[in-house]
């Protein structure tokens, strides 16, 4: 029985991530680096969970005016600094902390921790697929990360690269053109469903990837309806064995 | 006993490399895909090697010019198309051969076989460096040629990320700001002399590797003055020790 929306998985070459959220647990890394630049400055208690989020909000927020070209272009490392300068001030850590302790906790989003099963899961993927990131994180943040986390990618690719962020077209079809590959021959793998919409609608095929806890055990993130797209994982050992990967 | 010409190694953070000549072993892999191609098409001999050379001209040239800003932009898979549609033509294959086999021979350089030290030599360096491409081959060919030969990049930087050429500038340049470095992080590694000159005149430091049989045994490539590079080194392995990796 063939779905008339779904796509001939056996033309994919590349599988494409997304990578906060999807590839690494983000919150719990940053909530453990600034629980220990607050206690290295004097203050051993807080509402990290908060600051976290608050820090991730204005990525969000930032990213999104960029995908619509609102704002002046800049990558994800000066849109982390310039919330985090906000955050520091509003926490009472600003004057505590030197310029050398900000730029090592902003850089935080360089050392994020991987989901378990994400070095084993990519590798079994590499093993058939060229894997490569589409993140909105920039080029330098992604490869610092990767080899903080044991990511094997391929390709790394970002808004330097792309000239774009997620989810305009663009990202979707320069992801693809850079891989020398049609847009059905690429997959978009990701934990949220906009961005796997938006890449269906450049014509790549779709993995969702259910990630409950990227936003922390009180708010577990429900299984969306994924009924439109081609795959839908548990994690990226069960995308794996789904694909066909050894 | 400190040489002021001499870079402080200390700083380097990142390792970029020429692949062509540098990684790999393209001469002999070329006149094997030519060779095998010609067989399957009723033309068991001919002089493959001057047939990889005049290829590898064509690129030669090509890149020199797009370097400079001269001529229309396009990628290596398409200069390489160029100038295999006219050898094709010339050698008597042109005709017997479908447009399917021209592509797949176009893409003999996405599958070159590395020096035996570069898998092993690559690992070595990357446990204490990030390394990356530096090449004028396109992305897909240079991920493709990763997976096929075994090169563990943690990132591919090519022109249609850079928007440049080698040796312009702009790659040297652009390379670094990718990675977030400044210049004297990053060393360029490479086999031939003019790519290290207009890496350090960016202000990276550099390595030289030599690889005599570039050119084929009939014309081993002599060792050149290398006294105004950071290192000079006989393979991969030699400029891991020489970096002190393990």
């Amino acid at each position: 029985m063939t779905d008339a929306r779904k796509n001939d998985l056996s033309k994919v070459k590349a599988l494409i991530f997304d990578v906060f959220g999807t590839v690494v647990n983000w919150r719990d890394s940053i909530i453990a680096e600034v629980a220990g630049a607050a206690a290295d400055h004097g203050m051993p208690e807080g509402d990290w969970g908060r600051f976290a989020d608050e820090w991730r909000a204005w990525y969000g927020k930032s990213t999104r005016e960029l995908s619509r070209d609102e704002g002046p272009w800049r990558l994800v490392d000066e849109i982390h600094r310039e919330k985090l300068d906000v955050l520091l001030e509003e926490y009472g850590l600003a004057d505590a902390m030197t310029e050398e302790a900000k730029q090592h906790l902003n850089r935080a989003w360089h050392r994020l921790d991987g989901w378990p099963d994400s070095p084993s899961g990519l590798r079994r993927l590499k093993s058939k697929y060229i894997i490569a990131t589409a993140s909105n994180g920039n080029l330098a943040l992604l490869v610092n990360m990767a080899k903080h986390a044991d990511l094997p990618w391929d390709a790394v690719m970002s808004p330097d690269v792309y000239g774009a962020y997620k989810p305009s077209p663009k990202v979707y079809q320069n992801a693809s053109k850079l891989l020398g590959l049609k847009t059905d021959q690429v997959m978009m793998v990701a934990a949220h469903t906009g961005d796997l919409e938006a890449s269906a609608r450049e014509g790549l095929a779709t993995a969702f990837v259910h990630r409950p806890m990227e936003h922390g055990p009180e708010k577990p993130v429900e299984m969306p309806d994924t009924s439109a797209f081609d795959i839908t994982a548990t994690d990226f050992n069960d995308l794996a064995d789904q694909l066909g990967c050894d």
